[in-house]
């Protein structure tokens, strides 16, 4: 299926790309690998803040961690020209603002893995890694980074 | 010397590779590098857990960033079919699970880095990030990410 | 312009590239990708110390950045021979130390990012990623980590 029928089919639709907050950009491609910054949790309404374990649950990092993934296929879409062209989600880092000692980090993550896998199939499953930090800009629950093939 | 027989002079047996806690894969191969989903410490008696510098030390630590090392050839092996397809170990950033102001992660990160000097000799050799974080998932004492060249 | 003489421009001078602190190497070379090690700030007179939101300010951690940046471009000058080669920087990943919830990382990270395209021009625009952390190595203000295309 067509990665857009996909979002179309999960009720989603593209946002638009957030723009970058200094001298840097969304993205770029070196060979077949598409680099991307670190986007932070967001939707039409606003910034997703918080922090999981301290005025934020573990379903709702999910749900930032799943807007950070749909921003970065809104960034994807701009810099192809088409989301056809995603030969294959590469890698993803995950970092989510947690209090100290906070082990569910993966369970958060899954919100952007579980829609890479619902948007490109098995092309969409990466190799990743998900972290607890302290501090994201603008009191984002989760950003996201990562590497795509194409 | 083959790594395995390196592996066999240390004493070290390959564990069991880690299976991915979610929708995302150990290892995947883009050209000619393979990137390597985040490992967590662990031996056959389970996490390494804990907080450097709260109740454990930084020879905990070292041992366990050895023991994500050790994790991540096993995860290697069965990506590959044989660690002699390594031609040299490229990236490895290690995430200490650590009090706020902890300022020796790299002595922890020597114990993954030393076990890839000693398996590979020089081809082992890599450029890497050791960077203390706030928690890290199932309270792991350490998660090593990393890429390899074959 | 070349980069050492926008460098000059800029009346900065290449610092002495830092020795690694371990069993790992500063730079290494994989198809046209340089991977750099994470490097800490760190000028003539010493580590730039200290935790931005505790003892620092937002100012002394742009600093500390873009001291990171002048100390990566020591350590490609010194692996590529020439800072010509450098056909762009890729990607860059800063780590702040910070006060948990600490929000404002890009704006120091702004300050290695404003030194690449100072020096490279627009080939100098990367994708990056900007994190809180709770501890750096030797108490650093800022690590730095990149990777460039040649």
């Amino acid at each position: 299926m067509d990665p857009l029928e996909a979002l179309e089919h999960l009720g989603l639709v593209l946002p638009s790309p957030p723009a970058p907050g200094g001298n840097y950009t969304s993205a770029k491609t070196a060979g077949n690998i598409v680099y991307l910054s670190g986007v932070v949790s967001q939707t039409a309404d606003g910034i997703l803040t918080g922090i999981v374990g301290l005025d934020r649950s573990i379903d709702e990092g999910y749900a930032a961690a799943r807007a950070c993934a749909l921003l970065q296929l809104a960034v994807l879409q701009k810099h192809l020209g088409s989301l056809s062209k995603v030969r294959g989600i590469l890698t993803v880092n995950g970092y989510v603002n947690s209090v100290a000692g906070f082990a569910e980090s993966p369970k958060v993550i899954n919100g952007a893995s579980d829609l890479f896998l619902a948007v490109f199939g098995e092309a969409g499953r990466h190799v990743r890694a998900a972290i607890g930090v302290s501090g994201l800009p603008r009191h984002a629950l989760v950003e996201l980074q990562m590497t795509v093939e194409v």
